[in-house]
């Protein structure tokens, strides 16, 4: 009997019905210099009007194992929210505006219902954030992955006048360090948050732990990952505010990321504190995860970080309080040896 | 004992060396509008100069199943090649000039030597087509891969002026559809080829089936995507030519990808005939595979389209002559009832 592509595990009917249910979530997303409906083969977008020498802004991603969250749960419309996160918010540290996004979605065999969930969440990021879903592949990998799991790596690209660009290059000792609270985990140290509630504590998804608020176990790992978007564009709008550097806290926690933004000879001394969500305890105490590790591993319940000198605090408060977010004074800008290890440029109050 | 996030299954330092075995990759593939060093997050990349009204266009695409070919073969520094190919050769159809790319590389657990292979193949196409790899994300997620496997996907950017946007849309009946050869499967249809010739006529990788030249299998299956990105600048700089649409022949073959391009009430009518590489012939003789199913899921060698007015073929020919490329005249644009199934605007010679 002749053999078809179908046979060999890969249907193409149920790709192109995914196709059918994905376009009105891409059109819901759609911005004004989306070019709709011209060519086949690649999405198009003009550049927003006003931008004096622009440059593009770009940056990829994944959403880790916080995937087998999902797959564990059965929850599968916010992932793709994180995985525009944890996107986006590389992109806008720069200063820039998002403006598109494109997904892959890899599974082994195609789930429909499922593939529409995900890109239903990437859509509902991407509209909170303003940026279209211009494109994206869903790829049926026969024997590449598990029943009933997917991969998932999102690409956005956003937009910046040069002159605007936000790089750290102006930071100073003595400039201070704002920290915006995220909303959990985000997406980043999952195998490790996952190894010590589900294996090491053999927490439930649907358990209450104590210190919670009555959330689930699923609830709390779940959490989508925080926008800083809106933040970003209300900072940039005041041109009054001298926005020296922003930085995403992700894989690597503030040491692994707050020193991508700071010029040589220069480190965070934090001196702030913070209410961490319980999650964070939880690991803690339920591994037990030493704080060394935490703090190289987890956001901690810091999500983005915003530097400004001394006398533009007040501005940069004022910038954020319409969208009834209280930044954290963190810490201050210090000189530190040239030679002084990249995670120890974080220096922590105490230690 | 304290639990740590290598412990969990993520090796940060093995993320780290690959990273540094990455750089000088990606600074080879650097072109002029690259912003070098700036920001920690995120690639930065300028408009070229002269573009009247830029419209960006970007496509995202994955290599399927070749990937298992990889893996048997243990051979990762093409792949990477391929992913390239797939993504850049979707954005060129438009007219674009390739700009910048992305890839994202996720694994089980990361092996620096293979990673930096793949890395390698994709560094050699962006050069080749002259765009710049901007950026990656390198993925380690335990439990979610077997051993030895990954998946990739890459996301191209390209960019080009409003009013020189190829799109299919001034398309009539009589142009002429010109080929442009593939250099056997590309990255398609594997799952049908992997199952023909190495689970059903049990071909070994070393194997050097009769008619393939001397070739090993695994030479043949791993055989890089063409890049046509030279052929459309060549095509496109020649102002005298009225280049009415192209396309990316990928999944689906002739029938699946030709109508992506063409307005309504218009088909295709093959008229010409050209070699098909002998993997083509391996395969729908080993299936056996129905010639239908073969024209709907492999590229039979031809990788990319081009449609010009009659009387601009020649043109088109001319312009394509000092790369060495010889087009082959495929056939006629037609009318068609517009109620006519999209695979069958593209009608066979003979049936």
């Amino acid at each position: 009997m002749a053999i078809t592509y179908r046979k060999a595990g890969v249907d193409i009917d149920a790709g192109d019905e995914l196709v059918e249910r994905i376009k009105p979530l891409a059109r819901a997303t759609r911005i004004a210099e989306v070019l709709e409906d011209v060519g086949g083969f690649a999405g198009m977008c003009r550049l927003p009007s006003g931008l004096e020498d622009p440059v593009l802004v770009s940056g990829t991603d994944g959403v880790g194992t916080k995937l087998k969250v999902a797959f564990l749960t059965g929850v599968h419309d916010t992932i793709g929210f994180d995985l525009v996160g944890m996107c986006v918010n590389d992109v806008i540290t720069t200063g820039a505006r998002p403006l598109f996004f494109l997904d892959y979605f890899a599974t082994g065999k195609l789930d429909v219902a499922v593939g529409e969930a995900v890109v239903r969440g990437i859509a509902n990021a991407c509209k909170e954030v303003g940026c279209a879903l211009l494109g994206g592949e869903t790829a049926e990998l026969p024997g590449m992955y598990a029943a009933g799991e997917y991969d998932l790596a999102g690409f956005a690209v956003g937009v910046v006048s040069r002159k605007k660009i936000v790089d750290g290059a102006r930071v100073a000792a003595g400039d201070v360090v704002l920290g915006l609270r995220s909303s959990g985990l985000h997406s980043n140290g999952y195998s490790l948050a996952r190894h010590v509630l589900l294996e090491k504590m053999h927490l439930a998804p649907s358990d209450r732990p104590d210190g919670g608020g009555g959330s689930t176990v699923a609830e709390v790992l779940l959490h989508p990952t925080r926008l800083y978007a809106r933040h970003v564009a209300a900072l940039t709008a005041d041109a009054s505010i001298d926005l020296r550097a922003m930085g995403h806290i992700t894989g690597g926690g503030l040491p692994g990321n707050l020193p991508r933004v700071l010029p040589e000879g220069l480190g965070v001394e934090l001196q702030g504190s913070w209410t961490r969500p319980p999650v964070f305890d939880w690991i803690a105490r339920g591994g037990p995860v030493e704080e060394h590790e935490m703090r190289r591993t987890f956001n901690l319940g810091i999500g983005f970080v915003v530097i400004v000198p001394p006398d533009h605090v007040a501005r940069a408060v004022d910038a954020l309080r319409p969208l009834a977010e209280e930044p954290i004074v963190l810490g201050r800008v210090v000189p530190v040896d040239r030679a002084t290890p990249f995670e120890e440029r974080v220096i922590w109050q105490g230690d």
